[in-house]
């Protein structure tokens, strides 16, 4: 049928901009940990101006869905996929908005030498990542299987979160001239660890389309 | 025309469970902090039990919202009233998280002196709770002011932000033996600023669905 077709090439098309949001996301992770990890204030200024094209990806994406679901009126299955898109790009944007809230802090800590070199942090972004990268995997492949491991491992990154607060506290009872440092490493874990939830939720809106039934 | 009117009632349906879910929130909130004030175990299980009840609310709006754009094929403005619900309802259930968020730490804190009776944060906590509710305000009565408001506001909650981590990071200078329920209290106040933020999120939405444009 033409129809259908038509539509699922719109779906389809849609997607792809999906991955692409993916992507810009991925790297905007990495720039954000390389950049505080290396104390690079131009790499972390570079994350910073990089919002903007995640916020427009995510109004472009939401005025094609709402563009499919006025013209092509589509129901059931077809119908939750837009509506998960739509939520999914919500949570997208949101880990993109806390690159920039880390880097901001690698501006701060910039001229600082650090307490101690980063080693769990970038564990925990690596973890991170590849949550992301695997909630958009799943949402293209509609991969419930991959989508359930992504809802699991967010207790990776609860420990690592859990961890890196407890080294945190250690390192500022005992010196207290580091408090101001820790206290901002606490708020870039914190950060991490709301990327891992969002992530978590991408899954879950994930599992929600394919199963039509919420976790 | 018979259509319309049926399409209107339905809309304003939905804002009733939207002003229903809205309250649910502010009473989370204000239980939330009297539990942390008061060192209230019970009261804050209860913020936790009630966070149930608003994640069925978003669940069913959801469905109330899918369904009116499946059977009534809205365009223009209705599709964008509709569409923002779907997005508010997100902010509005990750408000009721951080309600929940903050009942742990209360639990966690319970059989600890404080270091200070809490002051800064009840009235931060207050001015969120004032955002929260002119947002469903301004959602109803498309009040574009209102909504404007709402953003400007977000500044007072990151003034309160700053001012009672500065506030922290002192009380842990000066004295070690106070880290870890000061660490604990960074996170209560991140999770006040993140309501804040979700608030203003929602102020957005709403200004794009009187205006059409993003701000």
């Amino acid at each position: 049928m033409p129809i259908r077709y038509n539509f699922e090439k719109k779906i389809n098309e849609l997607h792809k901009d999906l991955i692409k949001m993916g992507t810009l996301i991925e790297q905007s992770l990495d720039d954000a940990i390389t950049a505080l990890k290396k104390q690079d204030v131009s790499l972390a200024k570079k994350v910073i101006s990089k919002d903007d094209e995640i916020d427009y990806m995510e109004l472009r994406i939401e005025k094609e869905c709402l563009l499919l679901i006025a013209t092509q009126q589509p129901i059931a299955a077809d119908l939750r996929d837009i509506a998960s898109v739509l939520k999914i790009i919500t949570d997208l944007e949101r880990i993109g908005d806390h690159c920039t809230d880390i880097s901001e802090y690698t501006i701060r800590l910039a001229d600082e030498k650090y307490i101690k070199p980063l080693i769990h942090i970038p564990q925990m972004a690596e973890e991170v990542k590849k949550m992301i990268k695997d909630t958009i995997d799943s949402c293209i492949n509609k991969d419930l299987e991959l989508a359930k491991s992504v809802c699991k491992r967010d207790d990776i990154i609860d420990n690592y979160f859990d961890k890196i607060v407890n080294e945190l506290m250690f390192l500022m009872i005992d010196n207290s001239s580091v408090v101001k440092q820790c206290t901002d490493f606490l708020f870039i874990v914190k950060y991490l660890e709301r990327m891992g939830d969002h992530a978590t939720n991408i899954a879950e809106w994930i599992i929600f389309t394919v199963t039509g039934e919420h976790i």
